[in-house]
């Protein structure tokens, strides 16, 4: 038996908000104090860093349940399975719904009950959850799913990955230009194709000193409300993190899978910096004494911004259609998800398509 | 290989809030209404059904995430393991750590990471993550822990509930009387010996007109602001669904284990209702055409009150503590696990201690 993914849907909002509509923003350092450059200047360093050009942001009426809603829908379809015989509903996510303008996060009912509420599915023994895990939560369910099926007690899954940033940033830090919203949606399977599916997986927890290096903190604007918090990331040490322990345990979950480094198609690795993405995956080639192959990492964060736990399954998904310039994949291809945030959470997956 | 609960350990906050601390709240009905009765008889009528005579809140200064580590500690005391051992922590809420006075949910990072940084836990490999699943959260992190188990992904996993329901009360809602605080936390492991640990689980999410009957809602005072939510729920409709279906989960789990009737020593079940309770364990019983046996079912509800995902763990720990009068486990008991709540989720677990 494998575990295979046989469905992918996503859903990338439709309202974009392009660099330049952060011109006006009062952008403030972390201690409240003024930034010397012009807006002008600091939107181009940070395009210049990060890759990112534009974002999606959800149109209003929009929760996370919804466009999670939207992406299983599509997954559901591409996998043409009946929905009633899903065993379960797992949603990754780290803030729960938050309506436009208000600050709660509404996550009872959990969103997985939402979504299967929304998607009329009427088995009981479909059981939904949500899982938080920052933005490695969809490898994360997935890993989970591929549990429940060696387990026996599933098999069929459905893992979301899903959020809305855009609800919960500080509009006086610069750091809010990286974040939107979106969703991705795959549907797992157990199959008796023994020649593709997971291949191995890899999770790490780094808690001891890393724990809040991504949290919920104050605004840089030290007139608002101290009460209020927003996600607030300390880039230096997230980037030296990042760059010391991913490739470490990309290298550890491909050799768990046996396949060669230089049979690695695709590297789909979470959206976050496209420097920081360049500089991991160097560092991981290097582990081997490789040099990195021309277009093995395919690039969303252009256009898309950092959805968070939806970046993977949409990029994967955006591939898969052929919706993603100069990257193919074909049955039998090696590819690996990876994935670093909150958590701090590091994970890595090898998967034949 | 079995898989068993090797360490227990609770946290049941210091403050006592008894009954008449609700004479003077200014309680009114779903729409707004005024109610007929003076508090005194609310208060009253309010203990008959529900059992309640007091509950229990976390001081000012704790959060969930605090009492989820204090009740770590003593589980992995209990247990006499090495902490660095430990595979997974999975930790149970439902509205993540919401300061005092405040009225947002904080749970980045998740608070699985916050509990193992505090437990000062070094081991990357130990795998922290957050699940939400209503009050059935305990029963269902150890299904996942047992299933992370059987798949080969651990040998050794903490499984925590915790929640303070004191945060995301209205004041205005009779309602807000059943719910506390709390925190239980239990070390899952395989094991070699064949003869305990757990014989079957059930679980089934039903949210097909059920999703809402438990959520996230306004006030019963329309004079505070809209956007500000509390936790709410339709009573009625609860009660009719959890005796329609609880007993049913828990038949369908008892015959799973191949266990008898009247071999089950206790029940060990979510503590919402007293009355509730006693009709669904009378209904289960019926199912059988059995009486219920005297102190079947120990209750921990008129003095800790319901405090969601934390009561199955902590009413065990008590039980195993001998703090329970009439209440005892010994070697090669049966005793099944059950509860109902948000999503709206039902699960229900059979253990032989």
């Amino acid at each position: 038996m494998s575990v295979k993914i046989t469905g992918v849907g996503s859903y990338i909002p439709t309202e974009i908000e392009k660099n330049d509509a952060f011109h006006n923003h009062h952008f403030l350092n972390a201690d409240g104090s003024s930034i010397n450059n012009p807006n002008t200047v600091i939107v181009e360093k940070f395009e210049e860093i990060t890759g990112i050009k534009e974002r999606r942001y959800a149109k209003p009426e929009f929760n996370t349940s919804d466009i999670s809603f939207f992406a299983a829908e599509k997954a559901i379809e591409n996998a043409g399975i009946d929905r009633e015989d899903l065993d379960y509903i797992i949603l990754a996510h780290n803030f729960g719904d938050v309506t436009i303008n208000t600050v709660q996060s509404d996550m009872v009912p959990c969103l997985a009950a939402r979504v299967k509420h929304s998607l009329r599915i009427k088995n009981p023994k479909c059981v939904a959850y949500d899982l938080l895990f920052g933005c490695p939560g969809w490898i994360e369910g997935v890993v989970q799913a591929n549990a429940f099926i060696k387990a026996g007690l599933a098999k069929k899954c459905l893992v979301i990955g899903s959020e809305m940033l855009s609800r919960v940033i500080d509009k006086h830090d610069r750091d809010s230009m990286i974040f939107s919203d979106g969703a991705g949606a795959t549907v797992i399977e157990a199959s008796t194709d023994e020649d593709s599916g997971i291949l191995a997986h890899e999770t790490a927890s780094f808690t001891y000193d890393e724990a809040y290096f991504l949290n919920f903190g104050k605004s840089n604007n030290k007139h608002l409300t101290e009460d209020t918090r927003y996600i607030k990331m300390n880039g230096r040490k997230i980037y030296e993190f990042a760059l010391n322990e991913v490739p470490k345990a990309m290298k550890a979950c491909l050799e768990k899978s046996g396949e060669h480094i230089d049979d690695l198609k695709k590297i789909i690795i979470h959206q976050a910096n496209e420097k920081m993405d360049e500089a991991i995956t160097k560092r991981f080639y290097r582990l081997y004494k490789k040099q990195v192959p021309e277009s093995v990492m395919p690039m969303s964060i252009h256009k898309l911004g950092n959805s968070s736990v939806a970046t993977i399954p949409t990029l994967y998904d955006l591939i898969l259609q052929n919706e993603l310039d100069g990257h193919q994949l074909n049955k039998g291809d090696i590819v690996m998800f990876a994935s670093v945030g909150a958590g701090m959470h590091i994970n890595a997956m090898v998967y034949k398509v």
